[in-house]
């Protein structure tokens, strides 16, 4: 049935690394600490209020409900944002519910590409940039993040840098967006203002638009601060700005995400939307309306889950943090997200990975401690393209948004590994 | 802002008559019988089971869950496909799971076709296909149903007929898919098997994949008889069958839909779904999953709600062609789905439609209709290209699954109407 191969620009999309390591996982059992979400409850109220929607029997909340998002839940969008980038955000125009961030990262980069354009993308970077990106038939720019202190004893994720004149030499007059990730996934980087300000005068510059992935905004450690580019002067009128339920209510599975940005930009992703979704669920945005609502009622009181996250977090970072350390890895302390990403070369040459047979030796490693340390972590290099995947092999990704009992298995995994190896 | 306009491949999908209707609706405040879902509450049984996932305090249903499909679910769809089709479905590798059909519509579409490509497409058909394939870089090749019966003094849905040469004439080199859809929005026609044996044989012979649309399976009133085109000889191995959750369980704003055919399709599909969602909502895929299992549990019992809605829906739909054919429409009695279509043209003299602008005919008169009647339908010429919408402009589409009290209400406004017009 050659006639029915996948069209060839989605060959793009082809890969994935995380069937891989479902597949891999399901057969070495490891503690997981590969994909980044929670191993414990959310909070009661959240999956509370979807089965308050569920039950109230409105029949409003099983039927379809506006395309580009239900009017409760983009009006409590409106209100948070409003307030944080201190502008005024029209709901019915200037916001885009979708499946989820990845839905309206799609539809960001499906709207804006034409064949040829180009697309700044920053090293390391979520995986799924690069495949959208080719398969709208545009042309990924790599640029990495560099260690500015490649010698110091504890690694940060603030030493890593943009170095402005690599940066600004990418910039043609093909290039159509950026895509800026704050707080960094996988790095924990959280791009300061003068940061995010070096490369908002690029993009004016330039005449660039930016898409900025901000779906780790509420986690982020003191005292980092998290910076909206579209806050930024003259900014708002470039920039689309992506956020996530998912991340904010520590709940991956309700798969809701919103864009918003100046209508202009806006209407865009909603002709993609239209045509590949149509709508979202209406009582998950119900739901998540509520949830909003609650949470903007709260914020700044000792209630606020947005802001008590990062607290509840911090000390399950540094204790991972620690354990790595005291195993012989080299982690870098981030400023925010859930995720640690940590040199294991010291291992190197204390193990044989010479039965795996994968091209990139953090890719070896990993598969290497699934299978004989059942401890699961993602190669870092998935975060590079093909030509810098050698930056990455040295590392490994983590995630520590794990109960407390999980992290001290983890503890215990590697201590009682480390044991036998020296 | 001219460099970020509309990326010009998604030009296509731009224009939305549904968004047009919303606002024309929020104006004009109609007795709504235009889209497609119904007015009243859907039993309680499955929003229930959302309710009940939701409040379980189970952490998997609030986190991601399998990429191409929930477990429980896609077990559940193979159950009661693998019977209805008497072949075994792999839950595994043959299913997967869409943010409703229409996302099922677009990787299926997305991942076949080429540029260059054609697709055959029946008039009248779901609008949503004729943009998958133009953005797709397809070329579209329509074929309108014709009236065998066109002095009948009642009109019916099977009277709608594909002429076999002119369908085989549509076949070429080029031709990769067609796309079929069975019962039919908006006609509710249902194909019978020598219709569907016509079409799989012009597959067979030109090596053509077929999309089908069975989204209204369950909605099929007696005598007739839902045949699915992937059950006839060796057409498996060349069908993509697309099923809804808002559609078999009447709650749309879940958008819950699936694929099922051979691995080898399904598998191009999952790229355009792992590149543009990765994953649908978990709570509500495990929801369905158990309205499914309870629905299999009853199937062929006089509790089975997909057997039942068919003889819920039978009365209303007589009733609706009877209130139109005693206002002076001509109503095409359907033999599946919940929409009537109506030729209205016996009012076009009667009515003075110069204040509406619209290029055809039919919206000129559905717009008069919701803003000096206040009934709404949809224009029918919606449902064919623009070289075909001549066919389609003394038409318009009625939906009939609303409540008793709706449909008399509807009854009401016409007569009172019509009266007025004598």
């Amino acid at each position: 049935m050659d006639k029915f191969k996948l069209a060839s620009r989605y060959k793009y999309g082809e890969y994935s690394i995380w069937i891989e390591i479902s597949k891999l996982t399901a057969i070495t059992k490891p503690l997981n600490l590969g994909q980044g979400f929670p191993d414990y409850e959310p909070p009661s109220r959240f999956p509370q209020f979807l089965a308050e929607v569920a039950s109230e029997n409105n029949l409003n909340f099983h039927q379809y409900t506006r395309g580009l998002g239900h009017v409760r839940l983009v009006n409590a969008i409106s209100k948070l944002y409003s307030n944080l980038i201190n502008r005024e955000i029209d709901a019915l125009n200037e916001v885009l519910v979708t499946v989820g961030a990845y839905e309206a990262l799609y539809c960001a980069i499906q709207s804006n590409i034409e064949v040829g354009d180009e697309a700044i993308v920053i090293e390391p970077y979520f995986d799924c940039y690069e495949p959208m990106i080719r398969i709208a038939g545009g042309t990924p720019r790599f640029i990495p993040l560099r260690n500015t202190k490649p010698n110091a004893e504890v690694s940060h994720s603030s030493d890593w840098k943009l170095d402005p004149e690599e940066l600004a030499s990418l910039f043609n007059a093909k290039t159509k967006l950026i895509i800026i990730n704050t707080p960094h996934n996988p790095l924990g980087k959280v791009f300061d203002y003068e940061e995010l300000n070096m490369i908002a005068d690029l993009a004016k510059k330039h005449n660039v638009l930016v898409i900025s992935d901000e779906v780790y905004e509420w986690l982020v450690y003191e005292p980092a601060k998290h910076t909206r580019i579209a806050s930024l002067p003259d900014m708002w009128e470039r920039t689309i700005t992506i956020g996530s339920a998912g991340k904010s209510f520590s709940m991956t599975g309700w798969k809701l995400g919103w864009a918003y940005g100046p209508s202009y930009l806006i209407k865009n992703l909603c002709v993609v939307h239209q045509t590949a979704i149509y709508t979202c669920a209406t009582p998950v945005q119900e739901a998540v309306a509520r949830a909003f609502e609650h949470e903007i009622s709260v914020l700044n009181t000792p209630e606020s889950y947005f802001q008590n996250l990062s607290k509840e977090l911090k000390p399950k970072m540094l204790y991972l943090s620690n354990v790595l350390q005291e195993s012989g890895f080299v982690p870098i302390i981030p400023d925010g997200g859930y995720f640690l990403v940590s040199k294991w070369t010291k291992f190197e040459n204390k193990i044989d990975l010479s039965a795996e047979t994968d091209k990139y030796k953090d890719f070896r490693f990993t598969k290497w401690l699934s299978k004989n340390v059942k401890l699961q972590s993602i190669p870092y290099s998935i975060f590079y393209s093909e030509e810098s995947k050698v930056l990455a092999e040295d590392f490994m990704r983590l995630c520590f948004f794990k109960k407390d009992e999980t992290l001290k298995e983890a503890e215990k995994i590697l201590s009682t590994w480390t044991s036998k190896l020296l």
